[in-house]
Formats: C-alpha cells, structure tokens, sequence
C-alpha cells in the first residue's frame, strides 16, 4: 500500500494534559500531528529553564528514539527574586496558589513571568525555542471553573487583560501565553526544516 | 622517600565551606582527611535526597576520577507540604528566613526536620548514608552573629534545646545535626572498608 503522511508528526515527552492540550492546539494550525509521549525524562537542577529542556530531551530520546519535544516551564516573580522560577510545579504542589498569595500580601510590586523553553532533538543537536509572557500576580484566585485550574493559571494576570490565565479558554491562554509563543517557534522551524 | 599516608583520605565535592566545615570537623575525629573539591556536579531534581547525591556523586567522579563523596540536604516542614524540600538552597536565594517566616505566620503546627544524604563513589556502585534533624521553625530568626547565619539555620530549633543552629558553634550544632549523623555512618564504615 502506498501510504504517505500528510503534513508532518512530532512527539511530545510530557505526563501533562493540560500541556499536552495546549501544544496540541498550536500545532494543529500548522498541520503538524503531535503524539503525546509518557516518558520519565530526568531533569535537571538549574535556574535556566532551556538548560533543563535540553538535557531533558537527550535523556527522553535515550529512551525512545523518536524525533521529540520537551517543554520545560517557570514562573518568576520579581518581587520574590524570580521565586518559584523553574520550581513552579514542585513550589505549586506544596504551597499551591495560597502560598504565593501569601508571600505576596502586602507586596505592591505584583511583576512577574511565565517562561517556556522548548527543546527539539532527534539524536543530533537539540534546537531551542523560548517564549515569556509577562504580566501579575493577582491578589485573589480567580479561575473559570474547576478543571481550568492548572498550576499558576489563577493568579497570573497577562498584560493587557483583565482575566487571569485560568479565566480563558485555550485558544484566548494560547493568545498571550509563554508555551503558545515557544511551541509557535518550534512549529514555524520544523515545518521548514 | 618512604611516605606512608596516616589514616584515610577522601575528597568532597561542594562549593559550600559551611558544608564543608561542618563535615571535616566530623571526620577529623575519625583519623579521615577531607579535601574540599571545588567541582560543580549536576542535580537533578527529585524528591528524594539521596537520589539526587546518587546521581551527582556519579557526575562528579566522571570529572575528576578520586573517591569522593558528595552531599546533600533539604528541610521538610510539615505543615507547609514539606516545602522547601530538596530544593531549600534555592528557596533560601530567594525568599530567604524572611519568606519561610511569613509561609509560617498563624501556622501552630511548627514541625519540621532537616535531612541529608552522603553518597560515596569510586567508580564501582554509589554507597549512600543518611541523617536526619527534627525540630521545629522558629517565630524568628535567632543567631549568634553574621557569621554563623547558615542557611536556614536562623529560624530552625531542634528537638531537645531552645536555640537554634545558628545561636551554636559548629560542634554543638554536630551532636544534633542531619549532616554530622550522616557524615559519621560514613566514616564509620569508610574506617573498616
């Protein structure tokens, strides 16, 4: 049978819907397939998120030996020295929102960050994309519902909106996010590669 | 010249002269040298410590090629998840004893312990020792000068005496701490290997 693929396929070493869900709705719009892939990758201890990315996508390819993706993501506060930084997901686990909430009462300088790197190998030389979306930190929780809590999302507010991440649907999170803007790179790249 | 070595020799990898102070007035006491090896070794991130020396003990021997041991330590408050964990140095950056202090306002449940991990490593299999410290966060940071303010030492009190780390001199500190209970099972069984 002559088969061939149309457009082009990537996977995505990730055990994060949300994630994954986000990804998946930027690539769809430059016609690339995207197989969510629920490998272990080590990561690294390192205040430079596309460090970690890129030792991550080695350690996934080792183990797979797909053309992959890794994403690795932080959120740094500026009043709190760039806290949790690239400890977001283990800072949320413990603290979860209320604690950063409360590192901030009576903080008035609100800045913050959300960064992305994105890491690219296929057993050669890991290609990098990085995107931020700054904005900050609310004083309350605020999300949609329920299932649109996911880390950070509800108190952080991009620029030039008023709702946090947690109050918009994919596409409008997708519209300012870090993870959109770096996925965005890697899709205008490997589709030209 | 006929030159005999009195008594063994090991080497450890840290950049922290606190550490490093603390661990060879432990082993001095056991007839064992310790060299300070200024060698970065990777962490990775995982929520067990001695995971976590494993893998850097490796990564630091592939470096240098002498035994060596390297450690490290965490802090686990109860009441807050176990926050700050395995990544305390970088918290500690951070938001500082300030940060933990106000995580800990209004919070009655005060437990927490100190941990540490030793990992040997001479090319053969990583041998991993570990120590712990309980106590409890303090209302406020207590020390005895500049000097003395160790990390999270300021605002932790063990069990069994009203100061805390930091109001001790390193010996009184050794009798209680996580670090000179690890470091001890391991000169204990380095004297008989």
């Amino acid at each position: 049978m002559d088969f061939k693929l149309r457009g082009k396929v990537i996977f995505f070493a990730t055990n994060n819907v949300h994630k994954f869900d986000e990804v998946r709705s930027v690539l769809v719009k430059y016609g690339i397939a995207v197989g969510m892939l629920r490998v272990k990758a080590v990561e690294i201890q390192n205040e430079h998120l596309s460090k970690i990315a890129e030792e991550s996508t080695r350690d996934a390819f080792s183990r797979c030996h797909l053309p992959l993706i890794v994403e690795d993501a932080g959120l740094f506060v500026e009043a709190l020295n760039g806290f949790p930084g690239p400890y977001a997901a283990y800072v949320y686990k413990t603290l979860g929102n209320a604690g950063l909430l409360k590192l901030m009462e009576n903080v008035a300088n609100r800045k913050a960050k959300f960064q992305s790197a994105i890491a690219y190998f296929d057993g050669v030389e890991p290609v990098l994309f990085e995107g931020e979306a700054h904005g900050e930190i609310a004083f309350e929780e605020k999300k949609k519902n329920a299932k649109s809590a996911f880390g950070f999302d509800p108190v952080f507010k991009p620029l030039d909106d008023k709702r946090t991440f947690a109050q918009m649907t994919t596409e409008e999170k997708n519209s300012f996010s870090h993870r959109a803007a770096a996925i965005r790179k890697f899709a205008m790249w490997y589709k030209s590669a």
